[in-house]
């Protein structure tokens, strides 16, 4: 089932599900509980948000061996976690916005697991129960500002740097290999294969759940390959991944 | 105004304000409205927790000269900010827990700021009007798993390691240089004032808001001075502000 969350016509905001002739719309949520409505809206007629309102999106950095080598890092022994906040997520079409404290925005296209309910200390073996699908996403980041600092949290913390959607796929396994792509303007820059990364989603919920606890919602964001590269005012920036559909959104200041 | 949050005997949540003979419960909460009520419950009866739920805790590093000493580090030309995620925050009494992944769990006393509102590129001289009060945080750390990452979230990200509280004082000025002290099983480890601090908290504010927007509840932590120190198992934390009281947290695996 692919899920999405999306504005309709007469401004109400509400979770769907993707149908052939158009997005169901559900009363409630998939994270607690929700029914069908029998409203089927056209797909041209739905503004698409961000597929899920997470309290933390939790990121992975170096979990592709190629793009650790191309910023000259080492590849971690341990997953490497840091925290992009709530107030950076945007949906399919936003913006993302070029702050004026950076000479230096750059893509970094990734695979967003979505969690489904509380996960604590989740064994690797339980990690796929956890979850409840996949969408593509987003970890923007202003690189200056991050080698600056040493540090992610400003660098990948600006409002609008975490895109995510269209859709939650619940029907997705990452073991598969999918392909995840990256363009701007049409010209591809990332080209991996999800089956490539360090460590993988089961471990990642392990490693993750044994720190913080995660809730409904959360999205743990798993690593970007090689090819990042900058984002000016005016691009259009593609990110997708096969089975999950595309991610488009503009570049402005 | 001293504003809390508690659960009370009949296993009701709600915000409260401090007032001579007890704790007034109040519907709503400051944040977005509230009134009070005609119930006046016993210091002793109320159970507090947390006085804000934020949903994201920003906070600072390096931001007193002689704790950035301590752990040879240079003091920060601009802010260091990093995000322990809202599943980190406890409140009074309640119990740090620590980690089997960690051999060194310390703390780090530090004045806690309350956003009172949406928060967006907020400039110095008006920071104030967007804090709703001040109250007493730690910043537990697993220093070993901070060293070993070179990044802060994992070693300050663990379920339990934000403890605030007891109340949001919405009368405070910490250019008055209040003093700051954290006792372990009784004896001070660490002893500063609030007027110690390199940033100030207004500029904190326009600092942080320049990147991230902060919402009604979110914390900034303002940095701890010298004298981190270890905590184990069975140690009691007493962290103190003068003007905003006593927090108490015990230590357990």
């Amino acid at each position: 089932m692919k899920i999405v969350r999306a504005r309709t016509d007469d401004d109400e905001i509400s979770y769907g599900g993707v149908e052939p002739e158009g997005i169901r719309l559900y009363r409630g949520s998939p994270f607690v509980a929700w029914e069908p409505t029998e409203v089927v809206i056209d797909f041209d007629s739905a503004r698409l948000l961000s597929p899920t309102i997470p309290t933390k999106v939790v990121a992975v950095g170096r979990n592709f061996v190629a793009h650790a080598a191309e910023l000259n890092n080492p590849v971690p022994e341990e997953p490497l976690i840091f925290i992009k906040p709530s107030t950076s997520v945007i949906g399919p079409a936003a913006a993302i916005r070029l702050p004026p404290h950076s000479k230096q925005v750059e893509h970094e296209a990734e695979l967003a697991m979505v969690i489904g309910k509380v996960a604590r200390h989740v064994a690797v073996e339980d990690a796929a129960s956890y979850v409840l699908g996949y969408t593509v996403g987003q970890d923007i980041t202003a690189r200056d500002l991050q080698r600056r600092d040493g540090h992610f949290t400003r660098g990948k913390g600006f409002d609008t740097f975490c895109p995510l959607g269209p859709a939650i796929e619940t029907e997705f396994d990452p073991l598969e290999g999918q392909r995840l792509t990256c363009r701007v303007n049409g010209v591809t820059r990332q080209d991996g294969v999800l089956s490539d990364m360090v460590f993988g989603v089961a471990e990642l919920v392990a490693f993750i759940t044994g720190v913080m606890t995660l809730l409904p919602g959360d999205v743990i964001l798993t690593g970007t390959p090689e090819g990042v590269g900058p984002l000016v005012d005016g691009d259009l920036l593609e990110t997708e991944i096969e089975g999950l559909g595309v991610l488009k959104n503009p570049v402005a200041t």
